[in-house]
């Protein structure tokens, strides 16, 4: 199977800060083409609260005409010289949040790409000649093969998007920090990242604790696979967990609005409290050291190519799959999906789909 | 051998609250003796950094009369009935900073008592009966046998004394986070703790950094056995350090005056910084979550018995001692340590002994 491509990409774009809701349909000039690229013919992608920041300039000024989207399905459509012999023409693949890194740096030799100083992102990176990279919600993505992920055939592509970002920002941690059986686990925050969080400790073993502000999301929780459920807006919720969890990850948007000591006081000794929120730049974390005592914190960043390819065995293996809306990509449909993305009226990852008849 | 000992003990406490500096010799009453209790003749005690910030109520206010000491070294004179029958009269034996828990919840059956939340500390914690306990600046000591330390005989009392509290406190994180060969650790602070940390880092096998603000103790921390030092007060001293360290110990007495983003940088990723400072309770640490990426953070507390016989172990086999000035205890003997201990002025830390001759 071989696709054809024009010279330039297309894709849904911020093109007024000021009016970033309502991105515009522009056309533009993929990244110089490098001898260990792929170029992609994007199917899905999902969307990420990482899209709104950067859209909305949360983690500064958006570059001006970004596309940005990072959890990516599509099929190869072209294959650089240098790439490795097993790619396939129309082969089913997947991009996430990092599309670069120096490739030869100890953190990247030992599957810490994401750590490496030399990151490029998949939206808003600069490359070494000055390009700005381009996200997924585009006709096209050219990305380093190191960063492209074959998608196992028992994943459908739109249950696969969420995955690429969102699934494996939880996963990492979880992996990390010993998730499994005998290991009481906790996901504090119930929402694009957190529910899959749920389903991904409860498939990898742990018995998992689940900590929402109401009563709410009890029962999504439930049916997600969580094994307890702690409404953390009622007085008194931690009073019989003491001592109880060996490992959190708190999924909430900010670490700032949590309260740190409370969650420690229901770890066990040597427990790890991991979040893998990126708040504001001037967001500050401030503990008290007397807390902390007994108990250790971090924050994760995105997962390893290595952490999704285990990632998506899991699911494969599993036949779980997060829970997503699709909405059609266009200039309304993204509207749509940040507008209520910015509410909080997802369940619970929206996934742009049907992109050939947006991008012919 | 028996040796007698009178209904009263003997100690020098702060007797004025307002004149903490100058504490006085009194006579008090032992808390009530118990089947498991071990009445110990007191023979050197170590001067720990707790107990002037105890006597100088930085801790809350210093109770009256209060003896502080818990690196308590001396011999059995009296054995509860229900005391395990290996127990000899006359043994050497240590008494650490924590002199009983409840030992029988999941904490204390693991080996995690300091983290118990029915911790006595071995002064200014109250008994079920009341009684607040009194520390080792005294004829004697009455303690739980379970928190009773045979004293290995390679060890020369003097040396031993500064392991029970200061020594076991630096031991326990880097046990507990991996210290040994093939690793690099860091011991920021090279003080009462830290010069132990380093000796105990290197006997462990680990490659060991020192970090201090100057040059001053660059001698001593290279005799003391670190590979690497770094006086952290000299303009771009990390610049050569970026992603290096597995884990690091904070020794340093207050984790605030630490510019944490600084040593985060310096981490592998997966890196443990532990702090053992227990700074004033209205301190607070604040953190910058994006720097913390990749990095976890930990605030340890003392070592458990188990721990404080490891360490024994480790520095009898190492014959490795910590550096010790001795001090004849009296009134104006621990008025002279703990004026010296305010600026700094010990390498690196007081034992007072010479007990038999202030307590006849």
């Amino acid at each position: 199977m071989k696709m054809s491509y024009p010279e330039k990409f297309q894709g849904i774009a911020v093109t007024d800060n000021n009016n970033w809701l309502n991105p515009k349909k522009i056309s533009f000039e993929p990244k110089k083409f490098l001898p260990n690229d792929i170029d992609i013919k994007i199917a899905a992608c999902g969307v990420c609260g990482s899209d709104t920041h950067t859209a909305a300039s949360r983690w500064g000024a958006c570059p001006k005409n970004q596309i940005v989207g990072h959890e990516i399905i599509g099929h190869i459509v072209k294959l650089g010289p240098n790439c490795d012999k097993s790619w396939k023409i129309g082969q089913r693949v997947g991009v996430g949040a990092q599309s670069g890194s120096c490739l030869n740096c100890d953190r990247c030799e030992t599957q810490n790409e994401p750590y490496c100083p030399h990151t490029i992102l998949t939206y808003t990176s600069k490359y070494d000649d000055g390009y700005i990279s381009q996200g997924g919600y585009a006709s096209h993505a050219r990305v380093h093969e190191h960063f492209v992920i074959p998608i196992p055939d028992e994943l459908p592509t739109n249950f696969a998007a969420p995955l690429l970002c969102g699934g494996v920002t939880v996963f990492s941690p979880l992996l990390r920090h010993g998730c499994g059986p005998g290991k009481k686990v906790g996901i504090i925050g119930i929402g694009g990242i957190g529910h899959m969080g749920i389903m991904i400790a409860k498939a990898m073993g742990a018995e998992v604790y689940a900590f929402s502000r109401g009563e709410n999301k009890r029962s999504d929780a439930m049916k997600l696979g969580a094994d307890h459920y702690f409404a953390t807006g009622t007085e008194g919720w931690d009073k019989d967990l003491f001592n109880t969890l060996d490992l959190v990850v708190i999924c909430a948007s900010s670490l700032t609005d949590i309260n740190l000591d409370q969650y420690i006081n229901i770890m066990k000794i040597g427990g790890m409290i991991q979040s893998i929120s990126i708040p504001n730049f001037t967001e500050k974390l401030v503990l008290s050291p007397f807390s902390l005592v007994g108990v250790n914190i971090g924050n994760s960043h995105i997962g390893s190519p290595h952490e999704i390819k285990l990632l998506l065995d899991l699911m494969a293996t599993n036949g779980i799959k997060p829970w997503i809306e699709t909405i059609q990509i266009n200039e309304t449909g993204v509207n749509e999906a940040w507008t209520r993305m910015e509410k909080g009226d997802v369940k619970y990852r929206f996934v742009l789909t049907d992109f050939d008849s947006e991008f012919k």
